[in-house]
């Protein structure tokens, strides 16, 4: 991508390798290109996003770098277990890490099975080909016991990454589960503030909640504006929206979103849609898609249709509920703050009724014509929820299409067929 | 097979499939005859389980019967961390669950997808088939939250097994793991108590971890004697021993091994082996392999290897440890229970460090020239915990051969293959 400065010595520093480094960034940015910018009628407030996804590896770097020389601790995460409230209370910064595109296979290969799926291939080909300047950048790098793949993925990753904290989560919403959430909270709770020197006070942490509160608020307000028809911002772009909830500054985020809302607001009086009105509308539910995993959106979007919602991490499931920030202490913070996430209904979880439950609300909120199951080949926990998911949906007549798919573009045409074909039935 | 009585009947009334099942005992009986009856110089303490798997649907299932008529409940498992000694203790009676073959498989891919490892398919196959008298004849039927397969597949299942109770278990060995495990130990104490109307006693308690204690024990014995070169006994038939450890009358299955163990002593003595002394000498190590998957000793031991042992669920991960019965208390008892199997080292926990100690302490006392890892497609937590045991099993010199397959006949020729490459290099 077109970045305003040269980072090759900051990358160098980091530890990257340069040569692959630079053939990613060659691949990504002709990517955004075709995929974001040729889109038409695009909000004029998405150019704040286009110039992060242009610095991602740029600016947004730099100024984490600005942020350790100056004392800040950078943690990085993978999943949306990890409490960012809790990151923020101790004046650290946290980060989604890496895990949306292939990179070093072969070597990937060598220490995971084949039959991984890509997002947990991709986190181990990011560090293997030292192409991440997150990872590079994080002072504690955290691992979560969600799936199984990530589970054991992370015992060899351990090899790899020299200030792994991994994070045991329950299985079941239970009261042994719910202990069991709160334990590790606090554990983690303790490990930030090691790290980072900084004892977590009630100030602090009800500054931190209201500030990842204000994030989460406004990508709300953006999500509520895509129930219009026509709806007023593309899936695309919403759902670059989301990613970049991951990685960008959490006031500057929420500031840029309340931004781009104030002009959708007013595109949805005008009439006014990234895509004609009736256009058929597509509920996203399943697995996250990390940047820059575009590839569903940019199938179902060039095939006649437009997303209207993500059910996934990266989307509502991630972002959904608040943390109540009315706790006088930080026991009654913390209580909140377990509360919060041990609503998040993961696939991991047995059983995860309310997913479903969500699954149907989001159809109906967002006036979606049909779901599109997004399933990661060798996601297990998705791919078997994703067969009781269809049939309670096709029960409701909600027309759902389940597929299964990785990073790679051998499956476009495939895809493509079978996507179209259930648009065309949505009219 | 050959059975001695007519149970047509039977199986009707239990609501199985008749032709199907018919058809199911067709192909095993041959196939019994082929990879069991045309060994060489097997103990002739065979005998018995010979007569064991010729009634496995037959006189087994009778007596099965027989005990609920008399009042007394069959409970059903699949899994080793489905504690006997509290099911015994209730007077009731603990079998494993057909899982070891492919079985409607059409049917069973509408539920599950198709990458789900063999011995989930089988569970819902021989469900969905109705080929299972084990199954339709237990009085409850015990899942485990160890796998995402098996965890997710439960969810399913539930919808096809009236009487399914799910047990939760640690994904970690931590102290809320332990906890967990404990809770859930106590938890499936009541239910069983409950099924049963039998409150368990310190009595009934401890005469049931010695009932246990001796099954294993007995097998114990019968692996130990495998130490000697030549073997005196065959990894084909010493996997059925494990398997029917599963299914038999405790009492029974004890006394049986042990008189198989005099044979074998005697065999020791005398020099007499399964195959010839200095036959390359293989270790088992990875997932279970449940009656009728006797695919890998098959191909191994008609290539020139004998298989000394399996580390493995049906093997000695799963019969290893013996329960404390010295408890004065139920509690006390309990808690030895507890400790029993949290000790066993399965791939679902995280980190898993003792499971490769157990591999090199295997490979030693049996006096392996190379291990075998025997991976289920799909299974993600051996297969993806195979990759760092290989690495560390090579480093230590112990030749190691991963294996990845199902329970199809259709890798037959390409395995053998590489198991005869394998065993070449042993020699």
């Amino acid at each position: 991508m077109a970045m305003s400065e040269d980072y090759h010595l900051m990358w160098k520093n980091l530890g990257l390798d340069l040569e692959a480094h630079d053939a990613l960034l060659g691949v990504l940015g002709p990517a955004y290109q075709d995929i974001y910018l040729a889109q038409k009628n695009r909000p004029e407030g998405m150019g704040y996003f286009d110039f992060v996804m242009s610095e991602v590896h740029g600016l947004r770097i730099k100024e984490l770098l600005d942020e350790k020389a100056a004392g800040r601790k950078i943690i990085g995460s993978y999943c949306v277990f990890v409490p960012e409230e809790i990151v923020l209370a101790a004046g650290a910064t946290l980060v989604g890490l890496c895990a949306g595109a292939d990179f070093a296979t072969d070597e990937v290969e060598k220490l995971l099975p084949r039959n991984t799926c890509a997002l947990i291939k991709s986190t181990f080909g990011f560090k293997l080909g030292k192409v991440c300047p997150y990872l590079e950048s994080a002072d504690m790098v955290v691992g979560e016991n969600t799936c199984d793949g990530k589970k054991k993925a992370y015992e060899t990753f351990k090899g790899l990454v020299d200030n792994l904290y991994v994070m045991d989560l329950p299985q079941m919403k239970s009261e042994q589960g719910r202990v069991l959430l709160q334990s590790e909270y606090y554990r983690f709770k303790s490990a930030v503030e090691e790290l980072t020197g900084v004892a977590i006070t009630t100030d602090s942490l009800k500054e931190a909640i209201k500030t990842v509160n204000a994030k989460r608020a406004a990508i709300h307000r953006l999500s509520v504006l895509r129930q219009a028809d026509p709806a007023p911002i593309s899936g695309l772009d919403a759902l670059l929206a989301n990613q970049v909830f991951f990685y960008d500054n959490p006031a500057r985020f929420t500031a840029s979103v309340e931004k781009i809302c104030d002009e959708l607001e007013a595109r949805v009086a005008e009439g006014n849609g990234a895509f004609p009105k009736k256009t058929p509308r597509i509920l996203v539910s399943g697995c996250p898609q990390a940047v820059p995993n575009w590839k569903l959106p940019l199938i179902v979007e060039t095939s006649g249709a437009v997303i209207v919602g993500e059910e996934s991490c990266v989307g509502e499931r991630g972002a959904r509920n608040l943390t109540d920030d009315s706790g006088k202490t930080v026991e009654e913070m913390m209580e909140a703050i377990v509360e919060r996430y041990y609503q998040v209904d993961c696939a991991i979880f047995t059983p995860n009724q309310d997913r479903l439950a969500h699954i149907e609300e989001m159809a109906t909120k967002y006036k979606a014509d049909g779901v599109i199951h997004y399933g990661l080949q060798f996601c297990q926990p998705y791919l078997m929820e994703s067969i009781p998911v269809e049939k309670a949906l096709e029960q409701q007549n909600i027309p759902t299409l389940r597929i299964e798919t990785d990073y790679s573009m051998e499956d476009m045409g495939q895809l493509k067929t079978r996507i179209e074909a259930f648009i065309e039935q949505l009219r």
